[in-house]
Formats: C-alpha cells, structure tokens, sequence
C-alpha cells in the first residue's frame, strides 16, 4: 500500500469511530485504529498527535472556513448576516461520511470525560475563530462575542439535526444550521426584559 | 497538624495556583502543592482527585447555586430575570480570596492546554446546570440554551472585570455579572435583522 494513499485520513477516523463504537475509548489503541484502517501506525501519527485528536480533526479546518466566510462576506452584512456567511463556508466542507458519522461522535463524546473536555475546547476554539473575524469587521466585543456563541450553537445543533437523519437527507447541513441560528435569534426576542438587578450599561 | 484542619481546601487552592504561577502547570506535583499547603498528600487526595481539579474546585458548589438561584426566582421571572437571580446566588459565594486568585488562574489556563480543556468542560457543565433548571420552570429549549450562554459569558466576563480591580472593589462580584449580562443583552439587539439564507421558523 502506498504510504500517502488518498483516503487514509477519512479512513483512519471512520475506523477510530467504529472502535470507538465498539469497544470504548479507553479501550481502543492507536495500533488497532491503524490496523483498521489498513494503515501504519506512523501514518496514523502523520495525521494525528493521538488517538483523542481523531475526533476533532476537522477543527483546524472548520475555523478556517467559518472565519473566511465571515471576512469574505460583504461589507454592509449584519454582525449575524456573516455568522451566516460563515457557517454556509464551514458547511460546504461537511459531506455524507460526517453525516453518517455524527451520531457515533457524539456516542463516543458523551461516554468519554476526556473527549468531552477536548469537545468543550473545540468549540471554544470555533467561537473565538468567529470573534476575531467579527472583530476584524469592526463589530464591538460583546456583539461579536455573543453572535460567535450563537454560530457554535447553530452548528452544533445544525449538524445534530441533518446527522439524525431528519427529513429526507436531501438538505445539506447549512440548510439545518442557518435554520438553528435563525431559531436562536428569535430565541434573543423571547428572553425578557433587562434583568431587574442590572444596572447601567454606560460603564 | 489536626488531618482536617480547617481551611486545608484553600489553602490546597492557593499554594496550587502560587507553584502554577512560579514554576508552571506541568512541572508542578501534588507533593509540591501539598508541601506548601502545609497538609499531607493524603489530605491533597481528600479534597482533589489530581491537581488538575484543583482549578476547577468551585464547578460543583457553582452549578448548584446557579441553578438554586434560577429555580427559586419568582415564577413569573423572565428567563433573563431567573439567569440573573442564579449568577446573585452564586457571585455571593465569592469572596476576597476568589478576587485575588482569578488572575493568576487565568494565566495558569492560558499557558496550558490541558487545563483550557478542563476550564471548557467547566463552562459547559455551567452552562448545563442552567439550561436544565430553565427548562424545568417551562422555558423552551433554545431560548433556555440561549439564557444559559449568556450567564455563563457574564459570569466569566464580571467575574474577570471584578478580579482585575477595576473599580474600588467594593462592589461584589455580583454587580459586575450583572452588567455584564445587560451588556450581553443589548448586544442581542445589535446582532442584526435574521440572515439573508435563514429559512422559516415553523419546522
């Protein structure tokens, strides 16, 4: 086998995943992913620090593509109009394997402490990628900020919707995430008043 | 040396943060922290499971008194209003010691990833606490989710505001988590109108 076969990557996740599935994190080696995948164990580690890293592969990547939305879209575009931007950038780069693959991720997520706590930093990661693009665009802190929470809230409740296999897969996951910040921005309307402790905001 | 001395969970806290500080997370051993403790490692084992939990100690007693504070508002309280009585509630259990340490605590995540991990997943079971105890007063799911991101990003940006000094320190930190989420809160209406791609609410 090639030691630079396409694919080795996105096969080395499916088999972490499936062995995840199976056996558990804890239990499962990098040299039993490796040989699941049909690859070395020094090509796992060409792609990957550690088994753990596995499951948050695409985060580099997925930054990436939410910050370039956001810087890209156009200049007159409301603070969420580009969170928008962005997540249909970072969506375009999910296909039918992160479909499929959804579910058991966030299986393996929820029965592992160390893979949520690695989870959490991702999405601290996401949110921060967003801000700093936000920010870029000359959009104050605090709505930067919470529009970056509102798009990590979206994507992670998008792709749980289109990864459950709701409706008939014919959407792709920006159609689930923009439909989520939408709902989280009707959310805003619905919270109340300003609570009645709060003081002034001229700080 | 009574074994359960009282103030061995502090001063635990203190001298892991000072060797932190001074010589780095990862070079730090719970010898270490226990020696300057003046307690015994066993004490160490008593109150922490690994100096990691160390940073987080206050996870647990937070998450009950956010969520007492939310559940026992009035019952025609705002979603806003309830997150509001839950950070009261919980600032009131921070005192003088929780101001001087939160700088350095900071600094000691920001220099390690493994503690960033941890401090995420701390977030997020904050978060979770709160959107439950909202959930079960009847709120609806993301409007919950929504009022709970926004406690948590008060919580985080009053409490580092509050340990920074700014202002004479006499205000608790209650005041400044306060207007940290009426800041937060009119940020929401500084978001913009919904985005251009966003498809109906009614799914």
């Amino acid at each position: 086998m090639a030691r630079w076969e396409p694919g080795a990557r996105e096969r080395l996740v499916v088999a972490a995943v499936d062995l995840f599935t199976e056996q558990g994190y804890d239990a499962t080696t990098v040299a039993q992913i490796a040989e699941r995948a049909g690859v070395t164990r020094s090509t796992f580690f060409r792609h990957f620090a550690d088994k753990r890293e596995v499951l948050v592969a695409g985060q580099e990547t997925l930054s990436t593509l939410l910050a370039e939305g956001i810087t890209e879209s156009s200049a007159d575009a409301s603070p969420l109009d580009a969170v928008a931007a962005g997540l249909e950038r970072a969506s375009s780069a999910m296909g039918p394997v992160n479909r499929e693959l959804g579910p058991r991720i966030r299986a393996a997520v929820a029965a592992s402490a160390e893979l949520q706590e690695r989870d959490a930093l991702k999405s601290v990661g996401l949110a921060a990628a967003m801000t700093a693009a936000l920010v870029a665009r000359g959009v104050p802190d605090p709505v930067a900020q919470l529009a970056s929470e509102l798009g990590v809230l979206a994507f992670k409740r998008g792709y749980a919707q289109w990864s459950e296999g709701e409706g008939d897969g014919a959407d792709g996951l920006a159609h689930y995430a923009l439909a989520a910040l939408a709902d989280l921005h009707s959310a805003a309307s619905l919270l109340g008043p300003r609570p009645a402790g709060s003081i002034d905001e001229g700080r």
